[in-house]
């Protein structure tokens, strides 16, 4: 083991519906490497286990350790779940998984402390241990891909819920009246009309209402479809219906985050997932309608940020969970 | 001293912008007695404080008891405010007060624990701990009047916020497009859709629509005017616009509820404030839209309800404050 890193080590998995990534952890938040295999959900949930139990190997060796180096465990899964229970229930994006005891598998098989958590939610406690919120007390952070996942972070406790649904903003209802369907059946939901393929989704029909020449059809045209990169690229070259659509994209994630400082009334607010690769005028645009959106105070005060884990974030934060567990074991101990 | 009380035993104050009420409560939530005297703002902050200590000593002579029995105060304010260091701020139900410390100054004048508290808040506070989220562990409370107060209690702690600004759910956006103007300036709050206030205002501009006959147009007209109550009660009566205008209210009332339930997921929703008076009926309306609004898991799962404690919740919760920082500071002398 190398002198650089700082006792003890945390393994992290963040499953995911293609692939899930695992990583070594240090004590300050330091990744010591991953690793990234393919979940193969279809092959069933015992296959599943395996995969994750896998992973995990592959992340420690990856890392240079041995598990007799690593303290504890943390798995991330996308929902439904009971996070207490530490089962998913009926994930929509692992089909056909149903009621698999993840946490008691990773543990009996590693016979070390293992925590469970949503992924959204490992993914904003990552960014709050050890990426943008390193420094703030409380932290509400949204990753904006297929759908727009969510977590809360107050202290160091994460806001998990009585029934496993706490953070689940993508879910929030922005606009009651003629509301855009979400992928979750019901309407009016932030997820569908700012989440990377919901932005897709309004170009698309935009482009349907009027015959005008535009560089976002030739490209969808020419590329058999469009990609929320190319609206925003297409944007930062001047496009008007392209500056259009990220504008609007930039106010629904300010409703987003002025809802969530009215609730939460956090220190920080943090965006993470693809689209926050638009960078800086992007977050200038959001940063310009959360002025005019939300309360004075916590318009002026709350500082509003991009992530800075990149996709490590979720098993960073994974391991956070698992860091979180053994102390709180320890402490109960001692 | 009676021997029904469970020692030891708390002062609440909850100061409005009309009068303040005072209670003395006992160790389990219950209430020895309470007093209400008039705010008179206009008169100044100095005058108000003065106002705030003596009905502290009325309260306390209302119970029966001295101020020797009390262990801890709470006090309870309509905001702006800075929660931590216990001032109120710019509040616009108190003008001209501002920056006014109140907590220092309880504390001054009665040498005994001071915790200072937000009034939707301590409202929260008073129904989880003594009232309707009396065998709940985590709660959002509602409380429906001029505007739309709110509080959020998770485990025994109050989400304050970073700012304050925890809570203040009657500014959540629920409806980005044409929203309603709120009394804060900003347009599509659930506040300028399901206070009691913008229900008359909704009602109003229904009317205002047609000339068709209404037990509600002869009503305003009769008494110059609409309450909230009123509507409801042609409602009961069969009245098919106050009908609509009662089920819209539930509906908007139910996105608020549903957003909450996707961001904190408490154990219990519940309702308090004038409105509620309408009673089962309306609750049953809110309940069944929130059915159809929420995510299956919570929409089944969480317990909505109304208010037990009345306008009793606010003195009764400040009192709750004072025992938690009593036993707080006794904690941290052990």
């Amino acid at each position: 083991m190398g002198n650089s890193m700082a006792h003890p080590l945390y393994v992290g998995l963040d499953v995911g519906g293609t692939s899930m990534k695992g990583g070594v952890v240090d004590d300050t938040g330091k990744s010591l490497g991953s690793v990234s295999l393919p979940t193969e959900a279809h092959r069933g949930q015992e296959f599943g286990l395996a995969r994750m139990c896998e992973t995990i190997r592959h992340a420690v060796a990856a890392a240079d350790v041995t598990m007799k180096d690593i303290a504890a465990i943390g798995v991330a899964t996308p929902g439904t779940m009971d996070i207490p229970a530490g089962i998913i229930l009926d994930p929509p994006n692992l089909k056909p998984w149903r009621d698999v005891p993840v946490r008691d598998h990773i543990e009996k098989v590693f016979k070390l402390p293992t925590a469970f958590q949503n992924d959204a939610n490992a993914a904003a406690y990552g960014e709050f241990w050890a990426g943008a919120g390193k420094s703030v007390d409380s932290m509400v952070f949204f990753t904006l891909g297929t759908g727009i996942g969510a977590g809360i972070i107050i202290g160091d406790m994460i806001l998990e819920g009585k029934h496993s649904h706490g953070g689940e903003l993508g879910h929030m209802k922005i606009e009651v009246t003629n509301g855009r369907q979400c992928g979750c059946g019901h309407f009016g939901c932030l997820e569908a009309y700012a989440s990377a393929t919901s932005v897709v989704k309004r170009t698309m029909e935009r482009l349907a209402q009027t015959k005008a020449k535009s560089p976002l059809r030739e490209h969808a045209k020419k590329e058999g479809g469009l990609t929320s990169r190319d609206i925003f690229e297409v944007a930062a070259a001047g496009d008007a219906l392209a500056e259009k659509i990220v504008d609007e994209t930039a106010f629904y994630l300010a409703v987003g985050a002025a809802n969530a400082m009215h609730t939460i009334d956090p220190e920080m607010i943090a965006f993470g997932g693809g689209m926050t690769g638009a960078g800086g005028p992007f977050l200038d645009l959001i940063k310009k309608h959360i002025k005019k959106l939300a309360l004075p105070v916590p318009a002026e005060k709350t500082i509003v940020s991009f992530a800075s884990l990149g996709s490590d974030a979720g098993y960073i934060g994974a391991a956070a969970c698992g860091r979180q567990l053994a102390m709180r074991r320890k402490k109960n101990k001692e």
